[in-house]
C-alpha cells in the first residue's frame, strides 16, 4: 500500500482552497464579518497580554528569539521578535481573558489561533492588509471544518482549539506564504502531525490554555514554513489509518472536511464573546437574564437553577464546583450565573472583582446542571438556553433563549464590538486609552492596509 | 471534585525523581553506559545534520531565532542561537539516520529527543558535564517510563519518540534548571499536554519523523523553562480522565511510570543499533546473517525467507513494500534483510548505494512477514528474531537470535561505538575526519568537564 508522494491528482479539496482562496472571492458580508472578528480578537490580545501565564511565555518567546525582528509582540510597548516567537507570545495573549470568538458547531475559538501568526507572518514578509485577511478567512474555513470533522468525542478529552488549531494557523500563514496545493497539504500533515492539547489541567485551573493557542500558532506556523521549503508531511493526516481521527476521535466525519468549501462561510458563523467566561455558560446565563427581566426576578427571589445543558458543558464545567482561581471560575456555571444575576453581565471586572464575593458564592450553591436531550441534540450546531428558576414563594419559572449574545443570529454591532475591544483594552491596561482607540479605529480599515506594519 | 493546585503531598514520584536525581545516585555501570549513550547521540547527529529534511528545519530554526546565541548548532560550522531552536535543530538531526539508539520495552528512541535540548540548555547555563549527564539519564529514565506506560495501543497510532519525548526532554532540561519537585510536574503537565505525533507520514514516506524529534525536544525544553517561571500545568497528566492515556491509549498502565525507580535503571537497557534502519527489522536481519552463517548460504541459494514477528513490526513495515525513497526503504523488512544477506550489514552507505538495485529489490521480493506468537508474546520486553529460510534446493532452515546486535546482552564495545561514530560523521561529511576524532575522543571525557562548551 505504499504511494508514491502526493501528486496534482491527490490534493485534498481543503488544501486546494486555502490554498487559493483570495479575497476578492469572499462575499462582502463575509468580508466584514471577518474585520468584526479581526477588532474583536484585538481586544483580547490588549486583555491577555499582562496576565501571568501570557508573560510567562512572552518572556520565553522574547529569550528565544531575537531581541529585534519583524514581528509586534503585542502591548509590550514596541517589543518586536521573530515570526513564530510573535506568534507563541500573542497567541498566548489572545484566549486568557475568555473573549475570544468561538465557532459552536465545532467549538472552536479561531481568533486565538489565526490572527496571532498571520499577524506575524504578514508584518514579516510586508504582505498587504487583503493578503493578511484573506489568510486568516483560510485559517477559519480551514480551523473549523477540522474541528467539527473532529467530533465529539474528540472534543471531551482534546482541546480542539488546541489540536485543529494547529490546522488553522497552518493554512493561514500557508496562505501568507502562497504555498502550492501541493505544499499545502504537506503543511496541513506537518500540522497535523504537531496536534496537541488535553483537558486535564482543567481540574487544577492550570495554565495550559494559553500555552494550547501559543503552542498551536508557533506549531502550524513552522508547519507551514517547511512546506514551502519543500519539506514533506502526510498525505492524509485527516483519515489515514495512522491520521488524526484514527488516533484522537471515535466520531469523525470526513465530509464536514469539505462541507460547503467557497459556498458555506464558516467564518460567518463564527460568535462573539459577550460574557468573558468559558462559551458554554452563555446559553443559560442569557435565559436567565430573560427569565429574571420578563418576571421583574430579584436575586432573594432565586431558590435554585436548574440549567439544562448539552453533554458537552457537564463535561467542561461539571468538575469545576469550587473555583480556586479567577480563571476557573470562569468555567465555574454557578459563578457565571450568580454574576448575571447580580450585574446584568459577567465581565471581567465583575470576575476579578466579584467572583469570591459571599453573594457569589450563596448563588451559585443554588445552580445545578442537568442533561437535556433537546438541548443535546440541538448541539453544537445551536446553543440553546433553557433554565428553570425556582423561586422563594414557591414558583417554577422558565427562560429560554435560542441564540445567545454574540451568536451570528443575535450579534454585536461594529459600535458594541468597538466599546468591547476598548473595554477589553482598558482592562489590560497595556495601553492607554488614546493609544488603544486610534489603533482600534485603524484596525477597522484592515483591508484598505498597503502594507501591515505595527498594529501599535 | 475541584482540587487545589499540587501540594507538596501529591507530587508524582517520576516528577520527585527527576527533579532530585544526581550524578552520583546514578550506579558507575549505569553512567558508562550513559556515556556510551551520548557518543552514539553525538555520530547520529553529525550523520543527519545535513539530511534534506534536517536542513529545512535548520534553516527554519536559524530564522526564528537570534543569529548567535549561547547553543551550538551541530555540523553547521559554529553556527549558534538560542537553546530552544538549538535543540529544534539538532533534534531533527539525531533520527534522521536511524542509526541513534532504541528501548525496546517502550520503543522509544531516547537520545533523539534527550540529548539536544539538554546539550543546548547545558551551554547556555554553563552546567557541568556531570550536570549535564544526569539530567539526561532523568531523560532516559522519564521518557522510557512513558513510553511503557502508554503501552502498545498507543505505538500503533503513534511515534512514541515523538509523544513521550516531549516528557523526556522537559526531564533532562527541567533537571539542568533545578526545578523543584512541584515545578517539575507542572513542566510535565505542559509537556504532556504538547505530546503529539502520528506515523501517518510513513504511507508516503514523508519528512515528519525529523519534525517529531524537533518539535518533542522544544515542546519539552519550553514546558520546562516555563514552569521555572512558576507557569502550571496538570497535576496529573498521565492517568487524569482527561490526560494523556485518556485520550491516547487503550492499554496504558499506571505501575510502568514509577516501576523501579532508583534501582531499575532503563538507561542501560537501552540498545545502540546496528543497522541503519527501522529496529523491527533488526531482530529478523540477525536471525538471517546467522542461518546464513550456519549454513555458509549463498544469495542464489535463498528462495524465500519468512520472517516470524511481533505485530508492531507488522503494523510498522506492512504497509511499506515497494519504498519509494532511501528513509522508507529503511523501513521496509524485504530491503534491509536483501542489504544484510548481500553485504552483512545495513549500513547508511549500503542503503544509500543500493536500496533500490536490481539484486536488492530481486531478494526484496522473497521476504513475507507472519505474525508469531512467541515473539510477540516476548515484545517489546525482548526482540526476538526468527526467521525461516526456504533454500532454492528445497530445505527449511531456521534461524535465531535472541539478542540482536546492540542489545543489552550483545552490547558495543566502546571501540565498536567509536568506529561506529566515526563512521556516521564521515557519512554525513558535516566535518572533518580529524574534527571528528578529535570531538569523540573528548566526549568520552563529559563526565570530567567542568561546563559544558561547544561540541565542535
Amino acid at each position: 500500500m505504499t504511494k508514491n508522494p502526493p501528486s496534482s491528482t491527490a490534493i485534498h479539496p481543503l488544501a486546494r482552497f486555502a490554498a487559493e482562496l483570495r479575497w476578492q472571492d469572499i462575499p462582502e458580508p463575509v468580508q466584514r464579518r471577518a474585520e468584526d472578528l479581526w477588532v474583536d480578537w484585538f481586544g483580547s490580545v490588549l486583555a491577555g497580554c499582562r496576565a501571568r501565564p501570557v508573560a510567562s511565555i512572552t518572556r520565553f518567546a522574547r529569550s528565544q528569539g531575537p531581541s529585534e525582528g519583524p514581528s509586534e509582540v503585542i502591548g509590550h510597548a514596541g517589543a518586536s521578535t521573530s515570526p513564530m516567537m510573535a506568534a507563541l507570545a500573542n497567541a498566548a495573549a489572545s484566549h486568557v481573558a475568555e473573549q475570544d470568538d468561538v465557532h459552536n458547531g465545532s467549538v472552536f475559538h479561531p481568533a486565538a489561533v489565526v490572527f496571532p501568526p498571520a499577524l506575524a507572518v504578514a508584518q514579516s514578509i510586508g504582505a498587504s492588509g487583503e493578503e493578511l485577511m484573506a489568510a486568516c478567512v483560510a485559517g477559519y474555513e480551514v480551523g473549523i471544518r477540522v474541528g467539527e470533522f473532529l467530533g465529539r468525542s474528540h472534543y471531551k478529552i482534546f482541546h480542539t482549539t488546541a489540536t485543529a488549531g494547529t490546522l488553522a494557523a497552518a493554512a493561514a500563514v500557508g496562505r501568507l506564504l502562497e504555498l502550492s496545493p501541493e505544499q499545502m497539504q504537506h503543511a496541513f500533515g506537518s500540522a497535523g502531525t504537531q496536534s496537541a492539547g488535553l483537558w486535564e489541567f482543567l481540574r487544577t485551573a492550570a495554565d495550559s490554555k494559553q500555552l494550547h493557542t501559543a503552542h498551536a500558532a508557533a506549531a502550524g506556523l513552522m508547519a507551514a514554513y517547511l512546506a514551502r521549503d519543500d519539506f514533506t508531511g502526510a498525505q492524509d493526516i485527516f483519515t489515514g489509518p495512522q491520521g488524526l481521527a484514527a488516533g484522537m476521535s471515535r466520531d469523525s466525519d470526513p465530509t464536514r472536511l469539505t462541507d460547503g468549501l467557497g459556498t458555506r462561510w464558516a467564518t460567518a458563523e463564527t460568535s462573539f464573546k459577550w460574557h468573558a467566561s468559558c462559551r458554554h455558560t452563555h446559553p443559560a446565563a442569557d435565559a436567565l437574564l430573560q427569565v429574571m427581566h420578563e418576571h421583574n426576578l430579584k436575586l432573594q427571589d432565586i431558590a435554585h437553577i436548574t440549567c439544562h445543558v448539552h453533554q458537552g458543558a457537564i463535561d467542561v464545567l461539571g468538575p469545576v464546583v469550587s473555583p480556586a482561581t479567577v480563571h476557573q471560575s470562569k468555567f465555574s456555571m454557578g459563578t457565571v450565573l450568580a454574576l448575571a444575576a447580580r450585574f446584568g453581565h459577567a465581565g471581567l471586572t465583575e470576575f476579578d472583582d466579584e467572583y469570591l464575593a459571599p453573594e457569589t458564592v450563596a448563588l451559585r450553591g443554588k445552580v445545578s446542571m442537568v442533561l437535556d436531550p433537546e438541548v443535546d441534540g440541538a448541539y453544537p450546531r445551536r446553543w440553546l438556553g433553557r433554565v428553570t428558576v425556582q423561586t422563594a414563594d414557591g414558583r417554577q419559572l422558565t427562560g429560554r433563549v435560542d441564540e445567545p449574545k454574540g451568536d451570528p443570529g443575535n450579534t454585536l454591532t461594529r459600535g458594541e464590538l468597538t466599546a468591547k475591544a476598548l473595554r477589553l483594552a482598558a482592562y489590560g491596561g497595556a495601553v492607554s486609552p488614546a493609544d488603544a482607540e486610534a489603533a482600534v479605529q485603524r484596525l477597522w480599515q484592515v483591508a484598505q492596509w498597503p502594507r501591515v506594519e505595527a498594529l501599535l
